[in-house]
């Protein structure tokens, strides 16, 4: 517990929008790769990651050492868009370890250093290349808090806070979002459909893995149907990839090997490789229309950010160990998701590699788990739109011990949990 | 000029949006208080300083350190909105140092590191709050690149970036914008007459001083003129001073001795301190109604800003010395800006203390002086909406006799290319 | 053929928006009944009535007679929503034959006198009494041209005129729009994920039989699932009874017996009962929130049309003869387009009661259909989104010989159509 | 006072939104030239005419024979869009008598017959043909109660009725609307400012004089220079001319003589003649591009209509006799109001032609002014943002004793109203 006082700060003077401080209240000072130790020097594990934001841990030594010695040589921090070294070699690198071993040509935007603003400039791009206005996303799809990613954005009470109705999105389930209902030729007869009401859309927005819409995880079937669909109707594919990419479910992008390639690809959260802001939208060349200026934004170039993406990109995605070794743990994830599911009847296993979880049914049990693992040393949350399935977000560089651990955390919450609740239902 | 194999990354993976770097072609490697050095050594004085990110220059040596430090220790560099040592020390030195001593019992809410996603956060909150959705904006506003705020800017090019018209603003006149119309009760008539068709406002959203917009700056007669309306028809007023604030026009905030205090208050930009992406939303008690993440954002957290923002509000704000010495620089460039105007026919002065700059009525002449400077090794850039206006946003803590330099740099350029145009018109 | 110095007029001087001519181009001069007369004498078999405007027929003598007196009287013709004994007379009438019978208490606004009017009366107080903005409108729904109605028209080419989006509406698919989806649970879906996207609606729009959208024919079933979800959502069902209604399908609305009471109903078309202009919306009592004139229109209070609705409702709806009657002719119709139906493979029949026809699989077959009907003195039409379905909307008074005639064109035509294109196949 | 078993017909069933009938709370039962008559057989003055749908007064005896006639042969009553010998003989007339006099190439369109529907399809049609969204409206304006038009209606009762924001309207004050602001300046700059924040306009949409708004009359000088600015900025000029035009000011348009030739030109309530729905929208014909039902509606072939139509047009319009008496009329209205608002402290005159009124500074004291009107037998009212402006809309036509004997009324209302209230003030 934070105590002293300063402790009351926070409800002294921080906006009761605050959050993930309520689930855990403590002061945290320091971490390194999966652990976070509090003011008091307790350790835990950590299978939140900053919202997959810390795919490769807190603190890797050698982004951190990169880091250090850029700040220690005065190396520009805040460069708006001008050229500096650092943005030159996290260019580079980019291309060479990403895009050109995976035939991209896409074009690289900085977009202001947040996953919404990378997806807003998708969306501005999309509308101004098609003459449409239309966006078509999914059910249960997160895509940000600015207006205009708020309209893409599912949850009700996200679109509550924007105060007035958001506009130019249509809405389309996700795949398996309804019982009985293909998805893919319930939205193939609405575009089909002249007299559907539905637009000729600009482009469909989606997550290949929906990260706060309860690990929902598209089929390469899904994905590559709403592509030809896209395709036919004259739309763009825009692959929000913040939360899924960056290695994620094992691969660079969570939609490498299923057949499709987007126009327009968002990133953001792990891009700098140690959680510092920054965000960038991959444009197919073609589609690179904008003027100079015409989408910007003060914090579009983050040097200390470049810094360490770099170093991330060489580390990680030089050969194909990392995605190997992530690719194994989440098949290790699975299995153990699997034994820990089985103690809640009804219990579902949801996501795709290293983001996976379990639907436990209701948004309590999840939160009582929650709170039984955090009480135990183990920082978790829930996802989905009832808030009902566990998430496991772990680094994908956690030690396989520590993995497990937090795995045995998580299975004897589970347990104690599921216990409770059946006591308390007779 | 930038040299080597990779020098063509920029046309070949960089978005066609980028901008500054097309003025100022060369790559910057280091950079220290008001000095940019580029890749070959050579040195620019810099009168852009991030448009107002950089208010205390380039790479703070106490910043820096605190920052070294932090990283050194292990410290959270990514914690969403957890508590951590660092975001608290923030809270606690911003409450101290900037809210008590003026009064204000404001909240602070990191609202996602940009500058736009701050003023979101205001125009959401603002129509919450009310119920209505009609926000008041004004000619030349600057207000950032999403949806909802780049309803409120008003650079033409920058909303046709927008792809479909925004919604939910209506424009009025700043002060001064149409020769001979009192701004104010025009806006006064319009708003108390029940058929103008402008509906009852959410808010009234300005900044005191129009940073992009051209250098106007609104008396304190007009913002306390906008503050009463507020007052009147039940509106908030959201002061902008995220290119304005921050020690800008001499205060810490923009509007102090103006008057007034406005509700909400989007803050950006400088808030670090060393230019790392931070953002925040001053806002008034009762107005923060918000749920838990009923706005939120990964990068919200932003720990080390937290460090360097902390030093920087330590330094400068502990007492009255750094208000004062820029306000005495703001007099000098008041000074040495009406010599220079002199070469210019027609020429005007416009802004306020740092944030000041010369009118010099074409925006072909304003960018020939800003690229003649640049030859000369000084960074400035033009704002306005024809560009006419040459822009003066050097770091507050600039050494006077850089500031001199610079300014004579700026004189000869003047002259030279108002020599230039007198004769190509002859 | 028209002929003369006039005839070109037309191409001169009327707007291309022009259509129903450009089948039937003719000069009709006179019209009884079922039948319209051409300025050389040649008599047609209606089976278009106005788009169901005509439901009574041409001209009816009893109706015919009351407005020659009463213009002969000098009777009001204009009288805004002033007091006229026409007008108390018709609301007397109406409470009496139509709304006490039926056990409705709902409140009868003049709208001005078009059926889009009537719609966007019943959207905009469906939006004031719940202080929600969302409507839910069907795939292949038609509610008018006006920017309000007209988001909630499916029709891709309409919805082009409109020359920016529309917005307020959310889309759904209308029972059985889409093979092998249970519209009703996927709507369901929709409302009760609240990650859907889907926010909460202020109302339903509904017709209960989709006259423009293809004649397709809601169920009991389905429409109580939709005022189900309406009450369980706290959201308003309005039943689009314009074209569908004033006897149509047999009863005077098209919704009773079929278990629900709608919230709003806009009526219009054969409301005056002789084709003259008059619409009004049926509201709810306690919905009945409109302060004085907040809704208006010059043309609301049309007295001619007063005093032949009145009629109307007097001679048809004093007992249930014409309903029955109606049914009865309803039932004829089903026997006979069967027949009909089977010269096309695959066609089936649509609609329901006096508003039924045959879907035959393609456009250019059911234009062809109609082009040689015309040419045999049958004015009849298509609809549906691809203009498929070949449309049957006699007058319900149409004699039973007359009716077997127009019938007998139809098949002759549907025979020899479907014999051409099954030559120009081979 | 109504009487009888009937006369709560109103309260029990009407909604609440009826109006007028609350002013003048009598059963009107015949009505002729200027004169309406109750049921108790007592003799009214109409000074509303219809809110000038009257223009040529109740019921005029050759339009009323020429109709019986129709009627009594079996005219088309209802025809859609097809062609009728009426509907012919009105637009060829329409041709001769005001198109081809004028030099207008107009097409017509009939849009439905009620104002509002031909302000839709004009601000539907200056979207579509221009690409662009924004359409300027005026202070004070009133151009209809559905969602398009709404957006463009000044007056805050009527937007508040609509229940959500409406769109695609950005409001410039009309000429002197605003003291000692020029109006066209202001636009001027507005327009010409291109970080002003108002997007390129697709028209602007005022109406020559407004005569719900107050009775304000544009000068030609003002609407020469928004003509101007039209042009120069690409945007059409939309004259909504549906209250002012038809003889209303003198002249058949209101813009006659003023220089100028709108783009579209709606037209409404004295189009009919007598009163009968009917409204058309005048189109330069390269704007005409609508596809063939692109806009569309029921009852835009009044057939009653077109007949009486086509008798107001030979009657009144096939010399300058007519709209010379109207304009003898509209001066001796002027001299007369200027004795009548002598009696007023501070009373100004409003409108043009017979269209005028007395600004008598506060509602209060104008309905008071209305309501000892009615108890003398004339029946009128007021107009204005505060409802402040009591309004003469006599017929066209009302005998000159009779217009007097009104006026006279009108006078001894004001000259007791007025003592009443300065009594009341002492």
């Amino acid at each position: 517990m934070t105590t002293g006082s300063q402790t009351d700060i926070y409800t002294r003077r921080e906006s009761n929008a605050r959050s993930y401080c309520r689930s855990f209240p403590v002061t945290f000072v320091s971490a390194n790769n999966a652990t976070l130790t509090d003011d008091s020097g307790r350790d835990y594990i950590d299978f939140l990651a900053g919202c997959s934001s810390l795919n490769y841990g807190h603190n890797d030594a050698e982004m951190k050492q990169a880091l250090l010695d850029y700040i220690s040589s005065d190396g520009v921090t805040h460069g708006l868009d001008m050229h500096t070294r650092a943005k030159e070699n996290f260019l580079a690198a980019f291309e060479k370890l990403i895009l050109a071993p995976r035939g991209m040509d896409h074009k690289v935007m900085f977009t202001g250093p947040t996953g919404t603003n990378a997806v807003e400039a998708a969306m501005k791009l999309a509308r101004k290349t098609t003459g449409r206005e239309t966006i078509v996303a999914f059910t249960n799809g997160f895509h940000g808090m600015t207006m205009g990613a708020l309209a893409a954005t599912g949850n009700e009470g996200k679109r509550a806070g924007g105060g007035m109705a958001p506009s130019g999105v249509v809405r389309m389930p996700y795949e398996g979002a309804i019982e009985g209902v293909d998805s893919l030729a319930l939205i193939r007869e609405m575009l089909e459909n002249p007299s559907s009401g539905i637009d000729a859309p600009a482009a469909f927005l989606i997550e290949p893995v929906q990260g706060e819409g309860g690990l929902n995880a598209a089929s390469g079937e899904f994905l590559r149907g709403i592509a030809e669909l896209a395709r036919e109707h004259g739309a763009l594919l825009i692959a929000d990839d913040i939360q899924s990419g960056i290695g994620r479910t094992g691969r660079f992008f969570s939609f490498e090997e299923m057949g499709v390639m987007p126009d327009l690809i968002p990133l953001a959260k792990s891009l700098s490789g140690m959680g510092l802001p920054l965000a960038a939208l991959l444009i197919r060349p073609d589609l690179d229309v904008w003027k100079p200026a015409e989408h910007n934004g003060t914090f579009r170039g983050n040097n200390h950010a470049f810094v360490t993406a770099r170093i991330a990109l060489e580390k990680f995605w030089s050969d194909g160990a990392f995605a190997a070794a992530t690719s194994e743990k989440g098949a290790f994830l699975t299995r153990r998701l699997n034994e820990i599911a089985a103690h809640v009847p009804g219990a579902t296993l949801k996501g795709r590699g290293m983001m996976q979880g379990i639907d436990v049914g209701s948004g309590e049990l999840a939160a009582d788990i929650c709170a039984a693992c955090f009480e135990h040393g183990l920082i978790i949350e829930t996802s989905g739109a009832h808030d009902e399935v566990v998430k496991i977000l772990a680094p994908l560089t956690i030690p396989q011990a520590q993995f497990a651990e937090g795995l045995d955390i998580l299975e004897a919450a589970v347990k104690a949990q599921t216990a409770t609740t059946r006591i308390a239902a007779e």
